[in-house]
């Protein structure tokens, strides 16, 4: 599974590419950060955005593209700015019929350090370890939109088969519910009769 | 000047096209709501506004786009939607180098009421006399189009002058320190002398 992380952001877009093997091995393909100058008009920032984010679509061609959540932060201002360049990469990945992940910052924390609420550079260190890096990625964003394709690569066949689990027990429910009114339609023949 | 207003939202986006003349006359050309439904993928969600939105663009040819800023709002995961689906519609506008303006909802509702604090009914009421609608818009989201692309009308020429004056006030600012410096330079070597 080649995953494509993303972590959206107006001013720096981390952008990432992993190829994940068996179990919990991964592999870094690609890294970079997007920049875009803070007094650029708002819809030419998501035209490079969306741009630089397409251009490894089509390059890289990942099986699905992993993006962080947004949620309300300190900075409304910037969230906004966030959840805009997120929404336009997800466009990308719709358009060219790749699938669209979101893993919450916890999510990603706890995924790549084992702690929902880990530090910058305690995820930057794990996700250096994990990958086998020379060097710690940088800045921040970098080593943010690896450890998102990181986590993407490890939650999904969880996710898959939670899915999986959670269909089983619906589908063990039905079974029992109808034996159930059958017994009870039985026992109430029986009565009558 | 043919304006393209959007009253963003994923489960809502409200579309219109007004005609702006001499003065504040404007002339509604179409109006519509882009409806998705909130079990989907949000990356189908935003690919199914953006199809539409850029739909629009290409058929009527606007010469702007103006699109309500989000601010957070009550509730902050309808805001993440609406800065979303906001964001991938000004992404079809840079795409096809149709300029991107912003107002906020105090903006828009100052402009066509007259009250930056006007409710939904009083904007929907205004929308309908100001451009002789049979009957209101409805839902509140084609009035809000509607509202936030005569608001864009109107403060377009008022937005131009005021950079004009801003812009001629520096430049006089500029020549007077000038002279000034030129008088001063003059009075120092008067006194030399």
């Amino acid at each position: 599974m080649r995953v494509m992380g993303v972590d959206p952001g107006l001013t720096r877009c981390g952008l990432s590419v992993i190829e994940g093997g068996t179990g919990r091995k991964v592999i870094a393909l690609d890294v970079d950060v997007v920049r875009t100058p803070a007094d650029m008009d708002l819809a030419e920032r998501l035209l490079l955005i969306a741009d630089a984010a397409e251009y490894w679509m089509d390059t890289h061609k990942p099986t699905v593209v992993a993006v962080e959540r947004v949620f309300a932060q300190n900075n409304v201002r910037t969230a906004m700015g966030t959840a805009q360049a997120g929404g336009v990469i997800a466009l990308g990945a719709a358009r060219r019929g790749i699938p669209v992940a979101f893993h919450t910052p916890s999510q990603v924390k706890s995924a790549v350090t084992g702690n929902g609420t880990a530090d910058k550079n305690q995820v930057t260190a794990m996700v250096t370890r994990i990958l086998g890096l020379q060097t710690k990625p940088t800045p921040a964003d970098a080593a943010d939109a690896l450890a998102l394709a990181i986590c993407h690569c490890w939650r999904a066949p969880m996710m898959e088969r939670m899915a999986k689990a959670e269909a089983a027990a619906a589908e063990q429910k039905k079974r029992y519910d109808a034996k159930l009114k059958q017994i009870r339609k039985e026992a109430a023949v029986a009565k009558k009769g």
